[in-house]
């Protein structure tokens, strides 16, 4: 079976206040997103990578992978407005029969089990999306007040998201929805179950400015 | 109006897969509950300190104090099978009227204006509880299967949980009840409303093993 990733890396960099977006800024030697693809690449030689990234950003990615002679071969597509348009954009370019996994770009921590699991879980049931236990307790907030949730009740949702290429590409003709916190809420909508299995903690989102030294910190943990 | 609180570090180690139980780890040079203890007493040089620990470890705890010259006055008690009956124990120690906040000895990395948004809010409010918006999407687990929730609807939880001394001390003498996951579900079962205000990121419980390199990592961001 053909296998692929889309590797969403839409951040402009506004919300870490920083001038470069997140999935370029350097962790242990080169940007985020080049360890982000690597570990795609060292689980499968043979997957074929399709980066998306905002249009005004291409032509940095270029000369980045000049400067650092970054030589994995990838397909890069455009984005769009926001997330969900960009991984539509992305799925163009994947083909059927497969199984395509949807992955944030500034999550380089992912170990290569998670993907194997994802992946595994994905061809026999559909779907497969990595989640972990939440550390702390949770509070649903609601327009009346705010009420304790059981935390055994909750999972903390990562990526990849792996999913049967032709049903994923179907869910995203669907209009967009309000819902669609990820990819795996656009395949539900459409009235597919979810497959859940384990994720691993250090495959955190580099989304605040202290979470790059935390990736830093956790390199050596996914090794 | 007197301010109390109860540091409750009950960790045995065994999650860990340590011989060392989590609260004794050194950080930045000592052990973590040191550090914890040591942000009240910064908050409030006139602060009621109780820790309460396992009482097998209560030697141990002495030793430590010694060895590192810590000198910070609290009254220690003796912990029970679970966090409930430690908790209890702890608030028999805090007098009425007053405030008395409820922090896990395993968040070393409390700020100063969280503890102080949590005392400002609870003294209006009656109680405060520190929360911060999740970064993973996230699934409610149910026997049915599993579900999206939106992001926005969530909180986790972070402490100290700051409260009317009575009226903790009050929740506190009911049954122990499944739902407890916190000492705010605890107030909350009595039928009053719990307030947030926000937490700092930085603030996580050292639970996991990689958990005590990423609180070393934090420490310059929290100072």
């Amino acid at each position: 079976m053909d296998v692929y990733v889309v590797i969403v890396a839409g951040g402009s960099g506004k919300r870490m206040g920083l001038d470069t977006p997140k999935q370029y800024l350097e962790l242990a030697g080169k940007p985020v997103l080049m360890h982000t693809i690597e570990r795609f690449r060292e689980f499968d030689e043979s997957i074929e990578i399709i980066t998306v990234l905002p249009e005004n950003q291409l032509r940095y990615w270029a000369d980045l992978q000049k400067k650092y002679s970054f030589d994995i071969p990838h397909t890069l597509v455009k984005g769009g407005a926001h997330r969900f348009i960009s991984v539509k954009h992305g799925l163009e370019f994947v083909g059927t029969p497969g199984l395509v996994a949807i992955h944030d770009g500034v999550r380089p921590l992912v170990k290569l089990e998670t993907i194997k699991r994802c992946f595994e879980a994905a061809e026999k049931y559909g779907n497969a999306i990595p989640v972990i236990s939440p550390a702390d307790s949770l509070r649903h907030v609601t327009p009346k007040g705010n009420k304790t949730i059981s935390r055994n009740d909750v999972k903390m949702v990562q990526t990849p998201h792996v999913f049967d290429a032709a049903l994923i590409k179907q869910a995203y003709k669907q209009e967009y929805d309000i819902s669609f916190t990820d990819d795996a809420a656009v395949l539900e909508k459409t009235g597919v179950k979810i497959h859940m299995v384990d994720g691993n903690r250090e495959n955190i989102k580099i989304t605040n400015p202290e979470d790059l030294f935390i990736a830093q910190t956790l390199m050596p943990f996914i090794s």
